[in-house]
């Protein structure tokens, strides 16, 4: 047998493994499963020294490989961010288990009793970047999911990843959960990941959270269906009857609150009748906060020493204080534009008008549609979801903000009473 | 430009108009949707002659390139045939229009209004097999729930396909609905398969409807999402308790009623303290009806004259008057077969032990799990869903039998008065 088959044949035992462990998790126990939480933060807290060793190791690799400065920072975990992560886990204790949750039912007319309830997936697959932070929360919202996971980090996060799963796996070896809940592949390398993305059968679903060229490559790959989040090319309309005062505040608040994150603004729409009134004060509003703006011909006519935004600008998910800024002919340019360039992530029509409003809202195909409401409210956390595993922008299973009720599958629970077909 | 460049340019402009009839289907009111159902309910009739032509022809080349017969009859339409998926049609007409339903809702604590909402997925792909009356059945199905939809039939129904998507068409433009919410792209032959299963961002979803090598040709190498329906290797478990009519009824009506469909029962498992009172009763029962037993050694021991079963049975979808018969040692051990054996579709145990029923249902990991009833229940029509899509056996947006719900996504829907996050 060659190296290669011996390690084939151990990465699929692992892969078994996680499908016991995760029979066993599908009925264990809310109260036990937040024993494990608990044991998880406490420990991720306690063995911070431990954590941050490996992770020196990862980061002084890291920097002789040339890992830029960026990255270099997302890798880094300090005692005050694992006391963050730690806190994070707590969190989800709180929080209700979707395990058991009916969906819905009925009695049907021959007297069978039918409900839908949510059921854990099973057998979880997670494919991110050197992220340290995803392998514990990623652990964690699966544990009290009633999911094994099997986690595939980013090779430069190798050290890391290795001991914060010995750690989890101590915690909940401590509790007397399977330690097999949380398992990592990171030892199979790039090869591991592929077959991981191959697993159909053994994998139930697929996450990928990272860059957009990582969950490209998941999809093509992937014959384990795979749960996709999106980058968010995110537009805010000012409407022709659009309020000064909500204009400014709703568009400064979209783009400076925290412009590195997918719900902030990007690209800003204006009806050519209100540009003259909105844009000064919004567009100064933004400069004053730094941002640089990019605006095409008929909005730099009213708002002078801005960047000519080009073809490329619509397309770009900035992440900075940069917007985007043109003028539009009326609702429906708006929403041409919109169609055209948008991520279907979040979009948001500042206006008076309720049939336009309507319209909008109706018409604009995107994970979460606002109507006077800042783009930063696509979040789980203010969409009272508590914990949040991402933002899809694809349209099965889950879009928008997911919470842990779109890590379950669901189950048809038949009760009768000796009942056959007619 | 090559001929190939041709194709490849009108099959994009074909997604890119089936896009464009997505957006006005998606707002279009149910009244005009229903009264495209009903023009082409009569136009199938109406349009019979011509039909039955094309199909002629199809079966003809059939013949030549020597179709088997049972999938002749598959692909063969008569003018009763096209009376009754006519009548499916307008039953269409009556089913609650999902679009529009709002899934959930809320108030957050800052005023702002939530509400999940069904949308249409936009444009579904199909890809099936020569059975004609899919192509009237799933483009009734996309068009009641609001999408435009591409198929791509079978090569041997070619002929039988262009014309009913003619009929359809034409009777979708005498409402004044676009002609391009229901298209086909069969002249492009198998490489329009292909393009359709990697035509990501144009197409939003692909189902796939036919044999289990088609459904995984479809998973492998597609990269839009799937919605998958698979094959059912469905148990029945007579439990220690086990009510002897109770068996009996439920065992012959799950055998026998319907063998060729996929929540036929497939095998049968027995307690062994139960086996020597159930078996007789059960069995010959199934016998007089025509069913060949293929039994284990310990069945055959209590039940003679059956063939004696192989490992390949446990794992058979026989789709006829077949069943594989085991004696188990317990409830533990019905529960292992399954998990080994079972395609997760429907498993039903017949008991009067509370608790054993609970661990049936809590612990065995199928879209349905039923107690005392018949495995022929898992069914859109018996579940009240009206017409059914397919019963999906994986885990991701529907699980079990789906309905017009199921071929929706949803869409959040954000109403502020200037909130902006603190």
């Amino acid at each position: 047998m060659t190296d290669t088959a011996v390690a084939a044949t151990s990465f699929v035992e692992k892969l078994e493994a996680a499908r016991r462990a995760s029979v066993r998790l599908a009925t264990t126990k809310t109260d036990l499963k937040n024993s494990g939480l608990r044991a998880i933060a406490d420990a991720v807290v306690a063995e911070s020294d431990r954590i941050i060793e490996a992770n020196d190791l990862d980061l002084a690799n890291g920097r002789e490989n040339g890992l830029s400065v960026g990255l270099q920072d997302r890798l880094r975990l300090t005692p005050a961010r694992l006391v963050g992560l730690a806190e994070a886990v707590g969190e989800i204790v709180a929080l209700t288990d979707p395990v058991g949750q009916v969906v819905r039912g009925s009695s049907l007319p021959n007297g069978v009793g039918l409900t839908q309830v949510r059921v854990p997936f099973g057998v979880i697959g997670a494919i991110y970047e050197a992220r340290p932070n995803v392998t514990i929360d990623i652990a964690a919202l699966a544990l009290k999911s009633g999911n094994a996971v099997v986690l595939r980090g980013g090779s430069a996060a190798e050290n890391t990843n290795r001991v914060l799963v010995e750690v989890i796996q101590t915690a909940l070896s401590s509790v007397g959960l399977p330690v097999e809940a949380v398992q990592t592949i990171d030892e199979y390398g790039r090869d591991g990941a592929k077959q991981l993305m191959r697993a159909r059968g053994l994998v139930d679903v697929l996450i990928p959270r990272g860059s957009a060229d990582l969950i490209n490559a998941v999809v093509a790959e992937s014959t384990v269906p795979v749960i996709e989040t999106g980058a968010g090319v995110v537009h805010v309309y000012l409407d022709e009857s659009a309020d000064e005062t909500m204009a400014v505040e709703i568009v400064h608040n979209a783009k400076v609150q925290r412009p590195s994150v997918c719900n902030a603004l990007e690209t800003l729409l204006v009806h050519e009748s209100s540009a003259p009134r909105l844009l000064p004060p919004v567009l100064s509003r933004l400069r004053e906060s730094g941002v640089t703006i990019h605006a095409d011909e008929r909005a730099s006519a009213i708002f002078a020493d801005v960047v000519p935004a080009t073809e490329q600008d619509w397309a770009t998910e900035y992440m900075s204080l940069d917007v985007a800024v043109r003028v539009v002919d009326d609702l429906d340019a708006a929403m041409d534009h919109i169609r055209r360039y948008s991520t279907h992530h979040t979009e948001s029509i500042i206006t008076n008008d309720v049939a336009h409003a309507e319209r909008f809202l109706a018409e604009v195909d995107s994970a979460v549609v606002m109507v006077n409401a800042s783009t930063r409210f696509t979040d789980g956390g203010e969409f009272g979801f508590g914990a949040e595993v991402g933002i899809s922008t694809q349209k099965l299973h889950a879009r928008g903000p997911m919470g842990l009720g779109e890590l379950t599958s669901t189950k048809w629970v038949v009760r009768g009473s000796g009942q056959v077909r007619g």
